[in-house]
């Protein structure tokens, strides 16, 4: 079935015949949803994340996408994280998907100030430290070997597995990571704002990879020490449960720049994972002018497929949504990988308008519209 | 399909009519297994437990069975967790079971002194402490409420859920709060060895309840209440879970008399809980003459239908394993509800026989012998 026709609401990209054998092996089968929360305090570093209406609201917003995605509202704060100007968290589009799909749906707390009240699965980590503080995460062997060992379980219950992140500033510790591991020489990485403040970040992870006493492409070999100098909380858990359940069936890795760094430390682990994994992400990222997921993917390993949903908001009636073709957002919360995986779940016939609807009545119930 | 004919692995007593309709609508279909784990310092008071080697080692047995389900082998201590003479834990036969009908199994952190080094479900509990103090369990409504979400979560991935528990010095809390609520005026309560220290358990109960003024059923309307002063953080966990999971589907509450306790707390919270809740326990439990059990869960609710287990292991050629017939462990970390579930998602395709054979084997892998 390695002929399989996508409908209309996914393509594939980079290694194409790759995807499609990926997707065949998975179409119709039964997925299970992880999305592993984090905090750093990198987040708070004024310009980092705009994942989050202030600075200090960026720490709430791991623990409000993880309470969405459970209990469809947020416990830890009034209403639900947004960017500043009203943008709603994609974690709006991953509760219509995991809603329309029924999928089986996990928490893991990679470390976090702020927990989300609902039960996680707990791994050992704790709030990650600022990245310019160059040791930016404890206890990386334990939370990638507890990640390791919860993927393997998830593998055992389902025929594939999502994962995912929700950790503000996480595209600041992505790149950081890449250039700690020498995938990027440069700056490529996305940001939740078209305002990408790129210089910023560039010399917060300049800055960070000093501090660490580290230079470009040191960590190649030793990405889980990359994780501990200038990474995020998110990272180790979500290597082991990539690493643990790419055993045994496929993995579809939700998320743009910051799982591609997730990517990049898995492969250079275990190169075997590549013959079980997938990119899932969104349109809005992979059409995204200002910053080259396809290169970073690309650079993380040349024979990473790239599944991605053709969801559109340019009809929407909300301005908060449609700012996603704005290229605001693009990404986050496992919304791609939790679309790509509803659609390939129901073998086609969850579509791009089924989710739209959907995400509409999630919208309005949220905001009491 | 109330016709249903059992296979002679299982047997059923209680409301005998209302266990075949829920094991009619669970037939051939697909489980989850949870184990809750807790500690207690009431383990530790020399006498109580006989669930570790030393009463100090009572505290390792929860971390170290729950090791066993998911990792095949302890990391916390070891060897595996016997009762002085060398009989194994239960999660011998527990692990049979789990691994003859591949069913999903999760651990829950009640509350421990000793965590399992693997990925565990957090409710926000923490070790229990001796109920010789009147205030046994802290954060007992969070931990509740918490267990309900996560029933609730484990509910919509299959078509029954099994919870089960590991609390050493379970019994002697469960006779307490059993106490507390009015349940029992007496002590019934069953015990991991043939020598049930009753009279010592009775003395520690009546001492539990004087510290935490309690007169016997002052708290039979509230059951979170009795399990704070007199409980164990196995308790709140679970009865959540119960309450959460048995709205959408059968739960199988798998164990004796601690998991009697967390259905009188259930049932005193929500009797609907009725329409969906069978016990599953073992044949030697059932039959044990120490304890009466059958009375107990009689006293919780006469409406309580039980299935269990014909596990016989007097033709087994190790005298550790004989000793269950001789009234030695009998229950705990859901070996009767874990082989319940294996045998009706079976159809009764796996057998005692199978589960024996099994059990065999990780004995021997276990004892390298």
């Amino acid at each position: 079935m390695s002929d399989l026709e996508l409908p209309p609401s996914i393509s594939v990209c980079g290694n194409t015949d790759k995807a499609k054998e990926i997707l065949s092996r998975i179409w119709g089968k039964k997925g299970v949803f992880t999305c592993t929360v984090g905090n750093t305090m990198t987040s708070t570093i004024p310009g980092v994340s705009d994942a989050g209406d202030t600075p200090d609201l960026t720490l709430f917003t791991p623990a409000a996408d993880a309470e969405m995605l459970v209990l469809g509202k947020t416990v830890c704060m009034k209403g639900i994280p947004i960017n500043p100007g009203g943008i709603p968290t994609p974690a709006t589009l991953t509760m219509a998907a995991l809603q329309l799909s029924n999928m089986p749906l996990y928490i893991v707390n990679g470390g976090t100030k702020i927990k989300p009240n609902i039960p996680c699965f707990e791994v050992g980590g704790t709030c990650g430290g600022s990245i310019l503080s160059g040791k930016a995460v404890s206890n990386v062997q334990e939370c990638f070997k507890m990640g390791k060992i919860l993927g393997e379980m998830l593998s055992k219950t389902c025929d594939f597995v999502v994962i995912s992140e929700s950790c503000a500033g996480g595209t600041t510790t992505a790149l950081a990571v890449l250039m700690a591991m020498g995938v990027l020489k440069e700056n490529l990485v996305s940001s939740s704002s078209p305002n990408n403040p790129k210089e910023l970040k560039t010399k917060i992870v300049n800055d960070a990879l000093a501090a660490a006493g580290i230079k470009i492409g040191d960590l190649a070999k030793d990405p889980l020490k990359a994780i501990e100098c200038v990474g995020d909380p998110m990272m180790p858990a979500n290597v082991g449960i990539l690493i643990g359940a790419a055993k045994n069936v496929p993995v579809i890795v939700g998320g743009g720049t910051q799982m591609a760094a997730v990517m990049a430390a898995t492969v250079a682990l275990d190169k075997s994972v590549l013959n079980n994994m997938i990119q899932g992400t969104t349109r809005w990222l992979v059409n995204d002018p200002n910053s080259d997921m396809r290169r970073i993917v690309d650079s993380v390993h040349p024979d990473i497929p790239i599944a991605y949903v053709n969801m559109d908001y340019s009809e929407s009636p909300y301005e908060g949504l449609q700012a996603y073709e704005w290229g605001y957002i693009k990404e986050g919360v496992g919304c791609g990988g939790s679309s790509v995986a509803a659609i390939v779940q129901s073998a086609g016939n969850i579509t791009c308008a089924d989710l739209l609807d959907r995400v509409h009545s999630i919208y309005r119930k949220l905001l009491d519209i």
